[in-house]
């Protein structure tokens, strides 16, 4: 029998903690697909923050209590923080259609959340064959195809909504939203990229 | 007599950059409840800002060219480039009143104020304690309550801004002036967190 | 013959990166300046955002296979993932004139962009010295100039936005092209911080 060294269970609450936040954005992608109850839904995701700072804060600790890792301290501190910024996205994202009194969300909005989960199954995927430290890099590449996807469709919508007659409060309105979810594709790109350095470095 | 180390002074040099950043809150919540010469106030914050970069340029000077401090080199820029952050957006924020031709702040806006004076102050008073490395948790506790306190504030007026009727331009000032104002919340929390950092290093 | 050491490639490939940068930024001011083929001139500068990235690529490569290097690792990633900011900012400037259906550069756009392009000669000619590590002062003390002078520009035309009958949609336009035009100037400062901070070290 193999003595499993405490260090090994970094690999796992990296994968809870990117389970943690794929749950969140498919709250989100739910909540925008169906567009009811949004109040509740936006109280769930913040639900969700608070559990994913409660990983962060094990993580955390446990790096503080152990000597041998099998990472660079900073990376795992990136790897983290960089998930943590996803979820926090997610959830103000979530917020933002509550407090602006957004009626419906547009079909970029939707598109948008969509491309966040794929990215996020993706991150998932990736961690829980981190292991092995190899065959990672069709997720780098899905996840920065994904990014690339999102920007076309955001730039598409933003140039639309400066077509004649614009709304100036609906300009105000999804200029916010967009950028957000742009914000969250961007930093799932940032994630992949840190778990990239990882690789290469144990390769 | 006790020769007392010259890495003594960096002590003295974090009360007095906190000390002016205190001031800046202070000046910055005079100007919203009084709400007159705003302009004269709006420049006395540009010299507490230039005090402000003297006193870091002063602590980055000193640890250039001291070889043993009390604290992390890092630590140190942590907590400086912190402190310069939320003396640069209470100047940004004065001076966004008179750029945007506020006519009169909001109960929200001076509520915000009247937040990031507190944790200013707890700011302050932890620094004055930090020699100790210890007893300092109620100060945590306090600005972290705060910072809670000035997001329901702010979500809540956020809200508001969008209810029937709203007018585009009072919510591109509004939203903008929020904003910042959290902002300075949210960086006397990061500071808090750093303090707190160091004193855990040193428990 | 006197071996060049492979690590002076270095000093080339800053003056490169820098050069491309430079070439956008002169872009970016010819269009606002002629302001015809909004289009095609802005997709250019994403053509110049792509050699930004390879020559970064390249230089992180080599970083990575370089055991001795003319300067720290870590002034080498923030000299080149600044000058990278800058471009990326250049091309989301030509980008938002696009999208946002200007109809018309404003003087003050079309100056701030002449202080880019100030800003990034400073930048080459100083980085084309650098191989003495000194006499490069002067270069610091002209970049921050321009900074101050790009802050009294914006100031100037934010307080203008927000005159009587400021038009909303105007104001939301304005207030971001501005913004990204004053990050680009601020970024540059950055950019001469990060170059002097190398100096001081080899001194």
């Amino acid at each position: 029998m193999r003595l499993i060294p405490r260090e090994e269970r970094f690999f796992d609450l990296f994968v809870e903690d990117a389970a943690n936040v794929l749950g969140a954005a498919r709250l989100l992608e739910a909540m925008l697909k169906n567009y009811d109850a949004i109040e509740r839904r936006a109280g769930e995701l913040r639900d969700a923050e608070h559990r994913g700072d409660e990983i962060s804060h094990d993580i955390g600790h446990r790096l503080e209590h152990t000597f041998i890792t099998p990472f660079d301290r900073e990376d795992i501190h990136a790897l983290i923080s960089g998930l943590d910024d996803v979820l926090d996205l997610i959830e103000e994202i979530a917020d933002t259609f509550v407090l602006y009194r957004i009626e419906a969300p547009t079909p970029t909005a939707i598109q948008q959340a969509s491309i966040v989960v794929n990215q996020c199954q993706l991150i998932h995927e990736a961690l829980t064959h981190l292991r092995g430290f190899q065959g990672l890099d069709r997720y780098w590449i899905e996840i920065h195809r994904l990014e690339n996807e999102g920007d076309q469709v955001v730039r598409g919508a933003i140039a639309s909504l400066f077509e004649n007659g614009a709304d100036p409060l609906q300009v105000i309105k999804w200029k916010e939203v967009y950028a957000l979810l742009e914000s969250a594709v961007d930093k799932c790109e940032d994630v992949a990229n840190t778990i990239e350095r990882i690789v290469v470095k144990h390769a």
